[in-house]
């Protein structure tokens, strides 16, 4: 039986979605937990995509394969009762053994969070403390080049193993929080992100807002294709997987 | 020379405010820089009052006197610089050495927040995780029993060094968070609270809204003057100190 769930984490004390050995990741807590239920028996799931150290998920999904009959409502409340208090899973659906959580992708959105007011420690591993003044006109002038499709190359780590870097950035928006004006939403809605894609794109938002760079630059970076000139990385505590479309 | 400052702080990774021998508390951390300020001398700090283990602060409130002669300005940088990430200086003032920050409060205002929603790991450190519905009006009718001046012995722990149980609560709200109407924010201002008495009006709070009291026992409550009859207390992790009044 091939089973669908979603769930959302604190990356705060993760080393990341994917496992690693020796260190702590959501993909091993989960799959510790799957393999008590499954009697002990090893089971492997495969997620939408990884997510990096410190980055939290709202709604990530992953599908995983078990022998075992075990009613979906079971299997919710098994995981939960035995997975650490950082991961939660939200649902669990049968789903067709055809359905992959990763091939079957259409679109994810990611949001980042920037406090430009006073420091808060109470948010430090939730939202970026950048805690200074950014031009968000001329941010947002800039997010906007970055929509459509593109290659992405200069926004992300060159790997030898992929052959495409074009991606499609369906939407964007930059918005102020509206409790907090000092707090900066971006969304990004795209076909896929490559890895650090949203934290560098988000870096080069940051250095826009600074003045340090036009919001026209967008265009150029984009066109030459070379990760030396889009800035710096923003920190992964301000990123939230907010959604995964299939 | 006598300083006041205004502090925030993340009370997850602390054991409360106050100082306890081999335990991280903030008292603690703020009393180890200021000594390194002030050249190895000890420094004592006096806030406003404690907070217990799990319980933040957006605007705690302290005194402190040193012999050295360094500018608010400086002392608030050279703070922050050795302070550990979840403890942050918001303003340093010189005050008269007259003023004290404990005997001189004449309120305190605390916020509590219940999530009522789907269990949220990313703020199971800041939000109550109570995931489940709650009757908000008749919490509501309840918590406006709470207000006025009354004695309050059957909402702290009895200690013997107290001598008056009676304080007044000049103001109270529950309202539903404006992002999020799962979130109830409950805020509690008067002129001051007994140990563990925010937390144990939100319990009893809670049990009205489960339906497993009525809002007129409050009025019973107050009147029997004895712990037993109050109900649990709510998570530290909810609460707040969000403002202290001289």
């Amino acid at each position: 039986m091939r089973y669908f769930i979603t769930f959302s984490y604190d990356g705060s004390e993760f080393s990341g979605y994917q496992k690693q050995p020796k260190e702590r990741t959501v993909q091993k807590c989960i799959e510790d937990v799957l393999k008590e239920i499954n009697g002990g028996k090893t089971v492997s799931i495969c997620a939408s995509g990884r997510t990096d150290a410190g980055v939290h998920a709202i709604n990530q999904k992953a599908h995983f394969d078990m022998d075992i009959k075990i009613t979906c409502e079971k299997l919710l409340k098994g995981m939960n009762s035995l997975l650490p208090p950082d991961i939660y899973i939200k649902s669990v659906l049968e789903v067709d053994e055809k359905f992959h959580a990763r091939f079957d992708v259409i679109g994810k959105e990611y949001v980042y969070l920037i406090n430009t007011g006073e420091y808060n420690p109470i948010e430090r591993n939730y939202v970026f403390q950048y805690c200074s003044k950014l031009d968000v006109v001329a941010m947002e002038r800039g997010l906007k080049y970055l929509e459509g499709e593109h290659n992405f190359k200069s926004f992300t780590k060159v790997n030898e193993e992929i052959v495409d870097y074009v991606r499609k950035i369906s939407q964007t928006s930059l918005v102020r929080d509206s409790k907090d004006i000092n707090k900066l939403v971006i969304t990004f809605v795209g076909t896929g992100f490559l890895r650090y894609m949203v934290r560098n794109m988000v870096g080069l938002l940051i250095e826009i807002g600074e003045g340090k760079r036009k919001p026209e630059d967008v265009i150029d970076i984009l066109k030459y294709e070379d990760r030396t000139l889009s800035g710096k990385t923003a920190p992964s505590c301000g990123l939230y997987l907010r959604n995964v479309f299939y």
